[in-house]
């Protein structure tokens, strides 16, 4: 099998899973005790949590663990929700764990504003600065964007936003940034930022949500006061401390990989652009390496996923989570035509892929292509 | 190191941790994915459902999956947080996964009513009944108490209350109650049941809710609409298959099980009983033979804790989730002195502990009891 689903979710590196399974043999006492055990259970949390704010230059943050980053997303966005008289910003290309949020307060009556995208799928930003203003009290964007892996400028975002009202919180949905672009929060002068594990080779079921200091965010659950009274709930301590191993491998590696796996995109970029009906607005300056979004127009992106499953070859016609959704806000607001967003497919790189698994791909991809094309030209 | 701090968090099985390897490595990917192997990771975790609801007579249960009991409890009793001129019933035995939420309520200026514990650590069902009126809308009791190991007659204040008023909705935590007594959801007449998978030798950072089918439930988080739109985030695959593992080893030995550990609480009981200085109210009929909480009298409990660690036995003074909060509401509302409270311990038992376990537990505790009493003595 050839995934090439990486921004859907990944698979755990052996190492990772090695550190999931000594730590839940050794380590499985409750971080909350008050023995020794708990204690350094405790500590291997509060290390894991040490390891992340190292790879995102976050000295300045504290790191909340979550059961995932849609809690993150949502624990940034609700806590500001009970704002009067106040506005919140998003773009048309968040993750359904910000977008369905904004949507929930559009619901509640609050004054919610969406910027557009530009044609490569970056935030607008003159319509960025349209719609910011000093009433203004949220803004959240994400750093790439996981269907087109476009890279948003955030410290030109924050810069600007902060100008129009300085005490505004600006949240970054990292989730396909961290550990696959550099990034330093101290630099992009970002209030909260939320990752996940399992989309860089650690466990599923493991999230967090850096707040800089002397931000406030409010806990969505309420229990035993866990993670400084932020996030209730046992810690799950094999799976947090897994995650510090992924980030631990993928920090060490982060330019070599990213090296390598843009290297894999442009082959894989130079083996499918030639054909006729390749459409492709993402490929710019500055888009993650690590995703591919294309369009073969004519061929309908259910069919392309489907014959390239038969070949073993697994790739998503967006992200899985909106996958079920008809239509396409992220790509309608980039101005996408219709049948470009009905073909679109979304390529999606990891480490475990090689570079005869792009060869593999370029190949069955074009061979589904002209075989539909062939196929429906007859019909005609 | 002889664990007897069970009701706080368990080793996970060999088999579940086995289990847990096993799709992490072949079913990492996405549940929410179209391709074929997407789906086998969506069937697994449905099957999962199925081995949940099995094991709890809960056919006319939906099973939702959460990142912790936590999260269920939280979902549970917020949905209902909006009710106007209704009121909420809680026992004072609660976990803090209830009891802070209910908190939570009381500060927005609900009518939140606590019910009395007996001295054997039970709901009091005649205060029950003067909390319970046709304005009630939503019930919280435990089925086991985290603390005490006391058994609440569900049915019995279930039946209660819905004379009072049908349409109110019956929420019952069931952590320490779930393959621990047998329960059957079908006969408790009960709307929603939390679980949790740490507390019965599955991973750390899985729970569940189970809601009966017409009952609606709120997500806390919103997103890319998993979980039957109920809980969005990439779903733990590997988490939830392990937590059903465990259900199922579990679940064929209940009884067998059930028997055993009597059997080591009742040793464990006779052996620690006869000191002049022994309490406990908390061992009669119906009480969890998982947990036995007592007091030694003038023996702090911190202190015998540390005692005890020396001899390398981990034991608890209550729930590690409360246990650095001063005082103990749940001592207090079944009536123990100052005295009582100050020196209650936990001892609870699992299944990775022996009779071996359990005697020297006896061992050290006696001498622990007589040391430190004679140092006390000696210092007057």
């Amino acid at each position: 099998m050839i995934y090439l689903d990486n921004a859907s979710t990944t698979k755990m590196f052996s190492e990772v899973l090695e550190v999931y399974n000594k730590v839940s043999n050794d380590n499985y006492y409750n971080a909350s005790a008050m023995y020794t055990c708990g204690l350094n259970s405790k500590n291997l949390i509060n290390e894991s949590r040490n390891t992340i704010s190292k790879a995102l230059g976050a000295n300045n943050f504290d790191v909340i663990f979550t059961g995932s980053a849609t809690e993150a997303n949502n624990m940034a966005i609700q806590t500001f929700a009970n704002r009067k008289n106040k506005n919140f910003v998003f773009s048309y290309a968040e993750h359904p764990s910000v977008f369905n949020v904004a949507k929930e307060l559009e619901g509640k009556g609050i004054d919610v504003r969406y910027v557009n995208l530009t044609k490569d799928g970056k935030v607008d930003f003159d319509d960025f600065k349209s719609k910011v203003d000093e009433n203004t009290c949220f803004v959240s964007i994400m750093q790439v964007c996981n269907e087109t892996g476009a890279v948003n400028d955030i410290k030109e975002l924050v810069v600007y936003a902060k100008s129009k009202n300085k005490s505004l919180v600006f949240h970054v949905d990292g989730v396909q940034a961290f550990l696959k672009i550099p990034v330093n929060l101290a630099n992009l002068g970002v209030d909260l930022y939320t990752i996940s594990a399992h989309k860089v080779n650690g466990p599923k079921g493991v999230g967090a949500l850096l707040v800089k200091k002397g931000v406030n965010v409010n806990p969505l659950v309420f229990g035993g006061g866990q993670e400084n009274n932020k996030r209730s709930g046992t810690e799950n301590v094999a799976g947090i401390v897994a995650f510090a191993k992924a980030v631990e491998i993928n920090f060490a590696n982060l330019m070599e990989e990213y090296n390598r796996i843009l290297n894999l995109k442009q082959k894989l970029y130079d083996g499918i652009s030639k054909t006729e009906n390749f459409r492709c607005y993402t490929f710019v300056e500055n888009s993650s390496p690590y995703i591919l979004q294309c369009s073969f127009v004519g061929v309908r992106a259910e069919t392309m996923l489907h014959m390239l499953e038969e070949n073993n070859i697994l790739i998503s016609n967006g992200s899985a989570c909106s996958s079920k959704k008809s239509g396409n806000r992220i790509l309608d607001s980039m101005g996408l035509s219709q049948k470009e967003v009905e073909s679109s497919i979304r390529i999606s790189i990891g480490h475990y892929n090689t570079e005869m698994d792009i060869d593999n791909a370029i190949n069955s991809i074009l061979n589904a292509n002209e075989k539909y094309l062939k196929i429906t030209n007859k019909g005609r």
